[in-house]
């Protein structure tokens, strides 16, 4: 029986190449069982035809599918659906029903309604989108990427592409991390005093489950990046934060029973201060009079484009107190999912007995992209490149912000991507931010940053990494603009 | 100051084209500082006759190092090191030094010491490897994954790439597998109904963290998975081990206070066995009565390839009592690291808010990848070609246990990739394995998959998923005579 070629129809919305289009809709016809083994496949010319395009898109996608066997060609006869294509199910589902099941009761852990704020999904279409910590297509050596991508996909990788890795990592990515990355640090690590993990997130998550239990206390900077909040509540350990002064965390105010200290000593999140050289002394030194250990999270270390970054707390650390968190997110992206921990082998061998329990291992893939793309030197040229572009954006950026006489909370010393703002104490800026989406200008409001019930409500974080130099100024203006509308409001009510 | 082309040397077990290996040494000879800014560089003549490549590759490695500007040209005086090349760091890692943190205190909670087995890691070298769950560089489909890959690098899937989706995952995988895979199995799930995971290990982990808490209890198969006894044990919920009967778990042998129960009604690990429909019914009863869950680990249905899946147990599930785990890593391979889980939206929910908070998602560019390589109906045809190598092998080492006089103690009436065998009550197959190995064969011991101390010790499994066709008689036959061995061996002792 032949196949009427009224039956096929290309969505109008689809993605993807004409040509994977139509492989798609047969393949999907076939699967289905719309289309049964046997039967008759319009002509390619009368297909074309039928839906608009080439004549030699169609055969093309006929060919892929000659080669997987969905259909087989009959000589001049023409294409049929293959006897070996694979079978439709035998049965259908059932109706999605109401549950029986008494959730509340059936859970035993919830782990829902953290304090995580989020950016709209559709954030690129935001005109001056002040946003933090996404990827910027204009930035991102997205061609050098892909040739990586590609070079770990080959033959030879197949291996680390596809093996079963159990707990360990891909070696030539912990090797580069240790002999290359970590120096630059100022850190000697072995290669076993090293732990890959999907991103800082769940470097950060291990650390808490390997070192804090219900018993134990952690102290916080105050204000701190929130998810980090969560993983430690959710922890059930005791926490304290610690408000931050000019220096950042201040060792004599963290409690002498605490067991382990967060800090971001090279840029403090979300101020984006610099821990001075003493000061990061003194805290090594009042951990070790407390035998607390540190939990270093150096983001961002690779965007110091105003002067060489400090040295890392870690490379100070003489016990082998601190352990270090590092990440390719800012550098690279986030959707990659790639991190590091190094720290002392006990603590990275219990950090891996438990990543191997929940996950395994990061994709072997991925971590063979990196390692190529670093090795090759895509990196560092990227760092350069992405320095010098936010470079000349915190220049525009600080201007206009002097120029509407607005008022920066924290910048970093060393550079960054974002300025923190304080606006005016009768400002709430999850109101600001909400009435500047209106006006197509994203922030990102403070409060969540604080712990406790009494956050303060007048900060935000005025991201560059995310804008083009050329809408800044503008943005900025408005952003201005609906402050003083709003602290006017509020001083007249 | 032009550099002694002496200091340049191809190390001789580096990996890489000689194109990328001089990139690199020239890359990290810069990053190291061993080559200063403004020194020049050997002519491209020079290097290739001194490093014996053709001068082609010199240039190539040149040209992109100046693309990335590590180097600069000056027109026919040669190649410079560019005054914009990434700076080395400046200082230098302090020694690697003695721990003064006494990590046995310091540690919070112990995850090492787990029950799993591994295989060696160089099993590839051996010339009969009866492994499991290993991808077979024979079998897949290496070509449409790196071409699916290479699409989804592309610069209109940047965002899929690149973006930190939070809590979320990638639709267009999602919409799949809600579309096509689930009602293949039976099952119907809107897309908040499906959670995509790091592997089936990690949607296990997952589900117990949000179900199981110190004081409930699971009831587990035994044998079964051990990764799951791990998971288990290290959340501290009551454990109970049911010995399974000759159609798989006996629903009566659960104890009434189970909160969670967790299955592999398709295909037993280990003993490939398939629970028969009556059964499936009695346990969903028993669930009901007692009002439990159950976790239906669905890993292997796509390996039926004597007979049709048999529906999932999650499609006779007319109460929302069944979480369901789905995984790639038999169809596709392991180290890509993804899976998925169905149920209900309450419990999503909180798996994926847990999810979010350990790891955020599976990284974009992995899921988009799987996205296309099912669309485009790569995986169907992949899993038919599998089946038809999987029954010829399966055959061949029917036969060899047959002529061999081994006893098989479980197999898929599906099909499967694996024997479950049993030694005589006097062959400890821990020792068989180490003793096969030395004769280049290995086997996988089953004593780990059981629960208890008195685990049975004379159980083994034997897979066909990673050894050709050819080389499983011979490989069989070792086996036998082995298991001859240590047989009469015990007997006469």
């Amino acid at each position: 029986m032949a196949l009427p070629v009224e039956t096929f129809f290309l969505h109008p919305d689809a993605q993807g190449t004409l040509q994977s289009q139509i492989q798609q809709m047969i393949a999907q016809g076939i699967l289905s069982g719309r289309f049964q083994r046997a039967e008759k496949l319009p002509s390619t010319r009368r297909l074309a035809a039928h839906l608009g395009v080439s004549r030699i898109t169609v055969t093309i996608a006929y060919t892929e599918l000659l080669a997987n066997d969905y259909l087989t060609s009959r000589g001049r006869s023409g294409y049929y659906v293959s006897e070996n294509a694979p079978v439709p199910p035998a049965f259908a589902p059932g109706p999605i029903r109401t549950d029986a099941v008494d959730w509340t009761r059936a859970i035993g852990q919830r782990f829902s309604g953290g304090d995580t704020v989020r950016k709209p999904p559709d954030w690129e279409s935001y005109r001056f989108p002040f946003i933090y910590g996404q990827a910027d297509p204009e930035l991102f050596d997205h061609a050098n990427w892909r040739l990586c991508a590609l070079k770990a996909l080959g033959q030879k990788d197949f291996t680390a592409l596809t093996t079963d890795y159990y707990d360990q990592d891909d070696p030539q990515l912990i090797e580069f991390i240790a002999r290359h990355t970590l120096p630059r640090r100022g850190i000697a690590a072995r290669p076993e005093q090293v732990l890959i993990t999907l991103g800082a997130q769940n470097a950060l998550w291990l650390t808490t489950q390997v070192l804090l239990t219900q018993r134990r206390r952690a102290a916080l900077e105050d204000p701190c990046y929130h998810a980090l909040r969560d993983i430690l509540s959710q922890s059930r350990c005791h926490v304290t934060p610690v408000r931050l002064d000019a220096d950042g965390l201040p060792p004599d105010a963290i409690p002498p029973d605490t067991d382990v200290i967060f800090t971001t000593p090279s840029h403090q999140c979300p101020t984006t201060g610099t821990m001075p050289m003493a000061r990061r002394h003194e805290l090594l030194k009042r951990a070790a009079d407390m035998d607390a250990i540190i939990v270093e999270d150096d983001y961002e270390f690779e965007m110091s484009f105003l002067k060489g970054p400090s040295p890392a707390l870690k490379s100070l650390d003489a016990d082998g107190r601190v352990i270090y968190v590092g990440s390719f997110s800012k550098s690279l992206f986030p959707g990659l999912r790639l991190g590091y921990l190094v720290g002392s082998e006990p603590f990275i061998r219990e950090a891996r007995a438990l990543r191997a329990s929940v996950l395994r291992h990061p994709p072997g893939h991925i971590q063979r992209t990196a390692a190529y793309f670093l090795s090759l030197g895509h990196h560092d040229a990227l760092i350069r490149r992405m320095g010098s572009t936010l470079h000349e954006r915190r220049q525009v950026m600080s201007t206009a912000i002097t120029q509407n006489k607005l008022e920066i909370a924290g910048q970093g010393a060393h550079g960054g991507s974002s300025f923190w703002m304080r606006a005016p104490e009768n400002v709430d800026t999850q109101e600001l931010a909400r009435r500047l989406r209106a006006r197509d200008v994203l922030i990102e409001p403070g409060h969540s940053f604080f712990a406790g019930a009494a956050q303060p409500r007048n900060f935000y974080r005025l991201a560059y990494s995310s804008i083009p130099a050329t809408r800044i100024a503008q943005g900025v203006g408005r952003v201005a603009k609906e402050i003083d509308a709003m602290s006017n409001l509020a001083l007249n009510s």
